[in-house]
């Protein structure tokens, strides 16, 4: 049995966990929780949108896998109390500890990152050094244990590279043609490398920043 | 104001509906409806996630967009009471009526895919034939005002394919780069025509199916 952790919280953005989660679901031998402060009904980046966390802090302590989303102000997370806590003593038990997006900054307070190569969202990766973590721009860096995923949809293409890991090229090649991942985005511009310079500024100026640094 | 209404429902998958989700919501304007036959938690494909859908189909009459996510048994939500009604309802005031995955079989038992082209997951394509559509293996497929997707993750593609055609291509760009949209699956196979025989067949075989007609 894997024990798959998934962190939820106030905010998260919802491709950041449902992305891998469709994909470490289908690994054989699954267990998956969702697990927030509280149990109950999280709300998302969008309003609209509620996920159910079936899980409290106190009733879920280690994981084979832990997952962490980002969010537009992941770092808010910090505050919350107990949440730093419990991620660290998740940490001490997991085989692998990850995180999608600005999860790394998550993971980065929580003094997980230290001295560690790490992705994020490409619009924050600079945050990283705050909490001591070398800012990588890969779309899946790995360092030990630890592996981070770029923004949003990254989680996706970092959870079929773990389940390689865990169960084999096999069982990952089945569950990319299961979801069928054969991505054909209509443009080429999904990274910072790729994007026309202006659409990067107008998303920085969107995100609150007035540039990259 | 862009109306956006995603139908929910017992089963469907979640990446189907969250995939594009997180695309529609961030055009300037859209207004996104999470609906269901009524008020409540919707248990996804796995019985541990569930969505919250915040509107039944009594309140929810027109729409610019609907999203209609698949699911393992998709049609089997076709014998539920009201559904299919609801569907052609809100179709008849949609400027563009989509599918991911089995979505597609829900708009053909609605009759809204007759002499179509339309796709849908690879593994049920044949099965448009039943509703009259007219199976086309390409990952999105726009017949007049109704574009259906393939598998699970094709939805991200259709999402922002339907963005740039509704908001313009400058607005898709800048929510593909906001989603880090530079997929870099670990393996090619991500499709029928990519992956080996032999993972296809396994997959069937998961799927209840012998071959692939």
């Amino acid at each position: 049995m894997k024990k798959i952790v998934f962190l939820f919280y106030e905010g998260m953005t919802a491709l950041d966990a449902i992305g891998p989660h469709q994909v470490l679901v289908n690994i054989p031998d699954a267990e998956v929780k969702l697990v927030a402060s509280k149990v109950g009904l999280v709300t998302t980046d969008t309003t609209h949108l509620k996920f159910l966390a079936e899980h409290s802090f106190e009733e879920v302590l280690e994981a084979d896998i832990l997952v962490i989303p980002g969010a537009r102000s992941a770092t808010t997370l910090k505050d919350q109390p107990g949440v730093l806590e419990w991620i660290r003593s998740i940490d001490q038990t997991t085989t692998w500890t990850t995180s999608v997006c600005t999860g790394s900054l998550i993971l980065g307070a929580a003094g997980l990152l230290q001295d560690l190569p790490a992705t994020s969202h490409w619009s924050v990766m600079n945050d990283l050094k705050k909490w001591g973590a070398i800012p990588t721009e890969r779309r899946v860096v790995e360092a030990g244990k630890i592996i981070t995923a770029a923004g949003v949809s990254a989680g996706i293409d970092m959870a079929l590279i773990l389940t390689a890991k865990i169960a084999g090229d096999h069982v990952a090649k089945r569950i990319q043609l299961g979801i069928e991942y054969d991505p054909q985005p209509p443009f080429d511009c999904g990274s910072v490398a790729k994007a026309p310079p202006q659409i990067v500024k107008a998303l920085l100026a969107d995100f609150g920043k007035n540039d990259e640094s």
